[in-house]
């Protein structure tokens, strides 16, 4: 009786309205200038860090197009921990770059967007992420509270700041290689201090700060390739350790 | 005059081959039954969590190809944390879904990747990482020991489970936006036992298990869409919970 009526209580508490919405409708089929859209090996076999940006912008359609298809990752129960604070004013880069071991790159870029993960901001949207998505056929609408008491068991075990970076990852990597398919560079980075990007951005205690993304146009020259450890190092076959197949 | 010595005894330590090598050359450039690749905005609009497989098999050139992409990924200091254990066996997958909360797509996937991140084994080619960037143009050769004070520093400030999935998830994306574009079906997974999942393949204790990602041709139909939040819920500008542009 009692664990019934606690799990009530807690759905109630965890019902807050999500805002869920259906997939972006359009999005540009080309790069700015009208090329083809760059293909996933290519882009991976030549994508490098960029260390400096042309003062070149990135134009709204594209920047939006690039947000809205990163929110289209996936993650546990839906649950899309991430959260992204877009940097293009000047002065914002200038006191971001000041807790990002100033670098260069993050004053030069035309936008650099801080990715981080809420810990606890979830509990409140579970049920009606559950709901919602029972609704749109995605889950079984008679077994919401079991899929709640399970999602509730396994994220009790899970490390949170562990759990947000693994999602809000995968985000991020949308976000890279999005912009990278549209034509433009970017240059990942985990160079700052959490406390001081918290500070000067207004983020919430209970966010974790993930990565930071400059995203803009490349000046030359790129950074040389410095090598990849060989598949044989890094990839194994049915235990591990085991090479070939 | 001591801190100089106990440097040089660190690099000696760390400076195990690290076997890198250059990008591959030639990755297949059309899906196996010869349509062209898959676009970035059209996998990412249309993908879905494949929730049953097909035991149709991945073809080994294809297999190779997602693998050899996904070591392109990038990492902090180029030290490629991640590895994965390709499970293809049919015992193998099904020991998998054993400590994988029972799930029948971990057995019915052709191909299951484990990947995990290395907590400890980076010390052992931090100082050849270095070495051979340089050696290549990326970084100064010059400055080798410096880079390293300052990755060693930079590293003992990190929460080592939170680093590997940082860039362990990296690699995961890769690796499942690859396949989609060669036009295979995946179904990423954090429902697993991870002390289950390094007994039974085993997984040095260093190890984080990060993700587990099945491979294969969905049977359909196709799990619903279940919404996601709006942009205007995970996008902020110039400072966190600041709405439009």
């Amino acid at each position: 009786m009692n664990a019934a009526k606690q799990i009530r209580v807690e759905r109630t508490n965890n019902r807050q309205e999500a805002g869920l919405v259906d997939r972006p409708a359009q999005m540009p089929s080309t790069q700015p200038d009208g090329s083809p859209l760059r293909r996933l090996p290519e882009i991976i076999l030549q994508r490098r860090a960029t260390s400096r940006f042309k003062a070149q912008e990135v134009p709204d359609t594209y920047l939006s197009a690039i947000l809205h298809l990163a929110a289209q990752a996936p993650s546990g129960y839906n649950l899309q921990p991430w959260r992204f604070i877009v940097v293009k004013d000047e002065i914002g880069r200038r006191r971001l770059q000041k807790v990002a071991m100033n670098q260069k790159k993050v004053a030069e870029a035309p936008v650099v967007i801080i990715a981080i993960g809420m810990k606890e901001e979830w509990h409140k949207y579970l049920t009606h992420i559950l709901e919602e998505g029972a609704k749109r056929g995605s889950g079984n609408p008679e077994k919401i509270e079991r899929a709640e008491k399970g999602a509730l068991d396994f994220l009790s075990h899970q490390k949170m700041d562990v759990w947000v970076t693994r999602h809000t990852m995968i985000a991020v990597t949308y976000l890279m290689l999005v912009a990278e398919a549209y034509g433009f560079d970017t240059a990942p980075m985990e160079g700052f201090d959490p406390a001081g990007v918290k500070r000067e951005f207004a983020i919430p205690d209970e966010a974790e700060v993930v990565a930071l993304l400059a995203l803009g146009k490349a000046e030359p020259p790129d950074k040389a390739y410095p090598g990849r450890f060989s598949v044989q190092k890094t990839v194994f076959y049915e235990r591990y350790g085991r090479n070939g197949q």
